[in-house]
Parts: structure tokens; sequence; C-alpha cells
């Protein structure tokens, strides 16, 4: 790899890197499309170290945890802890939005505990170190700095523009702007009468963000709060903002996500939006959820990894998660994996859709008509909870005697009962000699 | 209502019975709709003393929650606290698929704890008292009959023909037959050489549900038991003996559903499937699931509320709730509680599709948008598990001092920070004048 050249520039002039020959390794795709993908933007890899991860055209769906310190809860332990679960059950991403305490020190602990790559929100930041109010461009793009400089493999920032959130004002809009990072980055401009400073000094931080190759990903502030605010004018700007801006992102040679459609929206209109996207730009997408209804309150994972599924399956390329503590507070540990399982989840029935049924579904199948509990659990998305509940051998106890596999094995097998292993006059007969007449099922 | 009249009797005589206006002042449609949709068996009315349920055309989606006992697993008490726990967490039926222990008084018992209609499967009692090879056909009318004398609201019975269950011999499926009942009432006809029981003596076993105007539910023997086993001519040959038999059903004056589709189907053809029945007969379809993917062991209520969302915005009326625990164990209490909330939650996101975003979903925003949470609560779905996560006021820990509702409320609400009662300089103040402030935004 050429020094000081990123993924892009040399997907540009024809390079396959180390990284692209990872992840054409691990996504099953040629080298050389991969190059071609990353080339033109359609594709992106998240780097840190030696973990490369693919998010986009062709790859499988990604799924990021955000873990994170609030002003009303700092648990530097906790948080590390949630890093630890997270990474344990196979997040792709980690997104740390620390707002309490010690930021700086918080993040440098995640980064010693973990290996997956990192998004921040810089803006956060300066937020709670600066004050909303009283923070400076400088300190934005000092802040942008510090941690492209500190090995962030990722950066988020609010390109809103001054005349979108102007149309906010008076808008029908429930639930306004739901976005934390699109609030603080209109407060700034609203509070300083000013433009965009990403937007101001998009040249500046493209250089900034090459000097270690962090993907670029472009905020959805104007992203729906509830399903019945409607996507409006804001969003569709928006959109179109965030797509020229890619562009200009891909043609300096950085790479970049955008995300889009997040929040709350109609069941029926997830995939449409997910196309939509996708016709302004084929850059990978990046969604939160989306949540199909605002009722499931204490179970927004579960809502989530429906929307996420149809949105996956539409071509949404990487999920953020959604806890079943959304809306409610800072998620614990146990929310942190029952909302990623849940998106893990998720991300493999849209993979489905995108690229068929998937493999490990048959292999898992192939174990479960033999009864084999240990091959199923090799490979059931989370095995531990599962394996805590399956029996050592034989039917599981719902079932007990009266299992339709066991049932009807010999008569769909040909066995008669001729085979002394096997008797289909006794289903209650022993389950070690109905194992060895079912392995030879497979 | 005239004396010894099923509800299909009535409504092809043009009667408008109580059960029809209960059900039409319910679902919000006209009582004479509601009469013409029972008549032609697009719509059925599941009854137990003053409780009537709608399902089927129109009507909002309804969820089915199993119980019972198995021979591995005799606990009475514990069948009852899920009874106790279903009714609770508000599902529209209960099946009791009880096959261990005292099955009559087991059933009497939960007659005598809850109201919602029950559903039953009647071979499963002769399988479990009269043995897989032993029982007659004698015995499994006697015991429809005897189910339908002590009250039960359904009961299905699997109608699959000889000549159905041979072409399955030999079949690629990796899973084969994964239908309980199906399997028990193949067993026996293989046994006997028989054909099927229920459909010999169809006209007998009609007259016999009439008696109490029960439901006659369709049993799906054929249904797939991994999503790599497509459907196959066994799968389309049950689906047309069904609608044939529901179309006589309904001749005979007896309200009919018919399953299918259920277990594990690819996300992308659960539509399609759906519309494959709808187009085949326009009768109430009952779903088990579906379930999109077979990984998700121990989280399967997940994976089968994303199913299960798909199939009743495609058109499904009515769904079978599936356990963290399905094909792990029989479900404890805590299993039924987080599958019907699930399968709940799948319903409302099937409804949306179906009829539109729904207004509980805008009543929560609008509580949401000033953060209310008593008022969010009273719209959950299932408020316990939120009411125990979220704070008593104000922003929820996740934000703390930094809720971008807060942070935007003033200048989206044109409040430039004169009103005394809040200071767009300090969004670290008291959340009780916030609360004022937000109030009037709704």
């Amino acid at each position: 790899m050429e020094n000081g050249k990123t993924q892009v520039e040399l997907a540009k002039r024809g390079v396959i890197t180390p990284q692209m020959e990872d992840v054409a390794s691990c996504e099953g795709i040629k080298p050389e499309v991969i190059r071609t993908r990353v080339a033109e933007g359609s594709l992106v890899i998240m780097t840190r170290g030696e973990v490369s991860v693919a998010i986009g055209k062709g790859a499988t769906t990604k799924v990021n945890v955000n873990i994170g310190t609030s002003s009303a809860k700092i648990d530097p332990e906790e948080e590390l802890e949630k890093a630890r679960v997270a990474e344990k059950y196979k997040a792709d991403t980690l997104t740390d939005l620390s707002m309490g305490g010690d930021i700086p020190s918080i993040r440098r602990s995640i980064y010693q505990h973990t290996t997956l790559p990192i998004t921040t929100v810089p803006i956060y930041q300066s937020v709670a170190q600066q004050g909303i109010y009283s923070m400076t461009e400088d300190h934005l793009l000092n802040n942008i700095e510090q941690q492209v400089d500190e090995g962030v493999s990722s950066v988020v920032l609010h390109c809103i523009e001054r005349e979108c959130i102007e149309k906010l004002k008076g808008n029908p809009r429930i639930m306004g702007m739901v976005s934390k990072g699109g609030s603080f980055t209109s407060i700034y401009m609203l509070t300083n009468e000013c433009g965009n400073p990403f937007i101001d000094n998009f040249d500046y931080i493209m250089e900034t963000l090459k000097k270690n190759d962090v993907v670029l990903s472009l905020g959805n502030t104007m992203r729906s709060g509830c399903i019945h605010d409607p996507p409006d004018s804001p969003q569709r700007q928006e959109m179109h903002t965030n797509m020229k801006l890619a562009k200009q992102a891909n043609d300096a040679g950085v790479q970049v996500i955008v995300e889009g459609m997040g929040g709350h929206v109609q069941a029926s209109e997830v995939a449409g939006y997910v196309r939509q996207h996708k016709d302004a730009g084929d850059f990978p997408l990046f969604v939160a959820g989306p949540l199909p209804t605002d009722v499931a309150v204490g179970y927004d994972h579960i809502a989530g990894a429906v929307g996420a599924s149809m949105a996956a399956g539409a071509g949404a390329d990487y999920l953020c998660y959604i806890t079943p503590s959304e809306h409610l507070r800072l998620p614990n540990v146990d929310d942190v994996k029952e909302g990623l399982v849940a998106f893990r989840i998720a991300a493999h029935i849209g993979d489905s859709i995108k690229f068929g049924a998937r493999h490990q579904d048959m292999e898992l199948a192939r174990y479960r008509a033999i009864m084999d509990w240990d091959g199923q659990m090799q490979h059931a998305i989370e095995p531990e909870k599962a394996s805590r509940m399956c029996p050592k051998r034989g039917p599981c106890t719902m079932c007990g005697d009266f299992c339709a596999l066991e049932i009807m094995h010999d008569f769909l097998n040909g066995d008669n009962g001729t085979n002394g292993t096997s008797n289909t006059n006794d289903i209650n007969g022993n389950n070690s000699n109905k194992m060895s007449v079912h392995a030879r099922q497979t």
C-alpha cells in the first residue's frame, strides 16, 4: 500500500490493498470487484488495526452497536463491559457516544479493551466540554483532528444546511428534530448565525480524515421521530445534500457512508425509502432501525428488528442497533446484548432477501432434523441462551414422547421397523437408537 | 338469535346476531358488512360466553397463544399461570395443546380460570389417552364431540389426504413433516390403511361442530420445517384440499379458518405465499410465525415477529405466537409473555400495513414529544416493562442534559427565550418549567 494514500485513492489507481483482499475473502467477492466498488464509493472498508469490515454493495449487512456515557449516567466500567459484550456477540462496529465524565479517557479505555472499528460523533465532545452555546469552529475542527489522530475509524458529521433547519420551523411534525448531533449542529448555526461548520470546512475536514483514512459518515439530522411524521421537504433536502457531499468526499479520496431513513418509518414505506436513497446515490446506506411502530416501548429492539429486516432486505447496508431501553434510559449491558442479537437476526434475514437463503440456516436445519443439539448450537446466531434451554439429547420438552420428526421418521425414510435400531411401534423407545437412525437421514 | 342456528346460517338468512354487533363495534365495521363476511366465510367470530373475537377480512390481526402440558413436562399450575399471563397481556385466543397428565381436568381448569375463546386439537387427547397406534375412529369422533360439549370455541383437524402423505415419502425435504397433529393423523391413516378420518366423516363432524357453533380450524400438516424446504407439491395439495373443505364447511353452516404457510418461510417468499392462499380461497388465514430464519434459536420470538409482521401485512388474519423457547423446550411463563408481546407488536405492524398507521402510535408520539411518561405508558403495547425502565419526568438517562427535543424546542416553536418558563441558554434548567413549555407543543 502506497504511503499516505487512502483506500479510495489507491482503488482509483487500480491498486488492490491488503484490506481489500481481506474483505474480499471474508465476503466471497473478487478483490477486483471490491476495488471497483471502493473506487466508485458503493462500498467502504472500515478498518482498525488488523480488522477490516466491508460495508456496502454486495457485502453482508453489518450491525453497529452504540455505547457511551451520558451526562445523567457516567459509569466507564459499565461502558467497557458493553463494549466487551458487543464484541463477544459479534457486533461489526462500535460507536462511542459518550457525553458524560472524562470523554477522552473513556474513549481511550474503550480502544484499549476492544478490537472493532470505532466511530465517534466529534461534536458530542465539543458540546460536553466547550458547551453548546460557547463552542467555536476551532473547537469542532480540533476535536475531529484529535479523534482522527487517536485512531478513530469513522466520524459522524451532521451536514445540515441552515435553510433546512429553518424549514423545520412551524413544520407540522409531531416530534420535531430527534437527532442529538443534528440538534447540536443546528444550535451552533443558529447561535452563531452561520452556515454549517462541516460544509463550510469540508475540504479541510477531508484532508484531516485522509491522514488516517477515516470513513466519513454523513449524519441524519432530519429523520422522523415517529411514524406519523412522514418524509418531508427537510428530509429530502438533507438526503440530496448528503449525496452531493458524499460525491465530493469520494472525489477527495475519502470513504463515505450516508445515514438515512433511520428513526421511525411506517412499515409499508421502508422499502420505498431505501430505494429512494439508493436512487439518489449509490453509497453505503446506514439506517438506525427503523422502527415501524411507536408503541413497542420496552421492546423497541423487536420492532426495530422488523423494520431493519425490511430495510436490509430492500438494500440498506449497515444497521444501527436499537435496544429494549430505546426512548427510556441509557442501555445497560443486558440491553446491549438483546439489541445486538435482535439486529444480527435482522441483518441475517435482510441478507436472505438480498442474497437468498443462507447456508447457515441449512446447516442448522440438518442438525435439527437429527436432533443433534450440539450441531444446532454451532450454527445458532447466539448459542449461549439456546444451550441453556435445550435438552442434551432427544426431543425437546415441548414434544416429549410425541415428536413429529420421530413419529414420521421411519415412514418417510422407508424404514418399516425391520431395522433393529428403530421400531415404529415404540415411539417412547431409546433415544440413542433413534439418533443413530436419524443420523442416516442427512 | 334463532335457536340452534349458527352464525353462518343466520348470516346467510340476513340476521345480524349480537355477536356480529359486538365485533362490528369493536372493529369499527358496519354490522351488515360483518354479516356479509360471516355468510361468505371471509370472517369468523370465535366466541366464548360474552367474548366475541372477529378473525378475517377487515378485522385487526389477532394473536393466539398456545399453552398446555407435554408428556415430558406436566405442571397444571404452571399452565394455568401461562393462561392467566396470556389473558393479562392481551392474547386474543388460547389454544390448549396438553398431552401430559389428566388432559380433561387440565382443560377444565383452564376454562375455569380464563375468559378467552379456547381452541383444542382433539387428536392430541386421543393419542395421549388411547395411543397413536391403537386409537380408533370412534375415539377421534368421540373426543371431538366431548370437547364441543365442554364448550370449546374452535377445534383443529388435520385433513391431510393419504396421497399427500405418500408424496412426502422420498421427498427431498430436510425436515420432513413437523406438524404434531399432522403426524398423528398420518400415522393413524398409515397404521389403519385408511383415508383421512376427518374427511371421511366430514358431514358428521360438521353436525357435531354446529351443536355449539364451534369454529373449524383446518390444520397445516405439510408446512415447511426449515427455510430451505421450499413450497412443494404436498403443501400445494393440502392448501387446495383445505380450501375445498372450507367451502364445504361454510355451505354446511360452520365457521372455518384455514391454517397455512406457517413454520419456516424465506422472508422474500412470505407475502407471495399469503397471496397464494388468499387467491385459493377467501377464508381467514391463520399462520404460525412464519420464521424467516432457522438460526435464531432462543430468539425465535424475534425472528417470528419479523415473519409475522410481513405475513400480517400481506393479509394473514390470525397469528400463532412463537416463544423464545420454540424448538428447545416447553415454554415457561416468561417465554409465553415474551412471545405474546413480540407477536402483538407484529400484529400491530401488520395492521399498519393493512390499514395505515394506527392512531395509538400517534397518541404515544404526542406524549413522547412533551416527555409525558405516564401518557406514553397509557399507549404502550405492554407498559409494565417500560414503566420500570423510564424516568418519572424529564429526559431519559440516554440523553440526560442533551435532549434534542429540549434543545430544539424553543427554536422550532417560535419561543426565543423571552418566556419566563424557559431559557434557551440553560438546557440544564428545571425540568418542570421545561415541561410546561413543552405542554404547549401538542
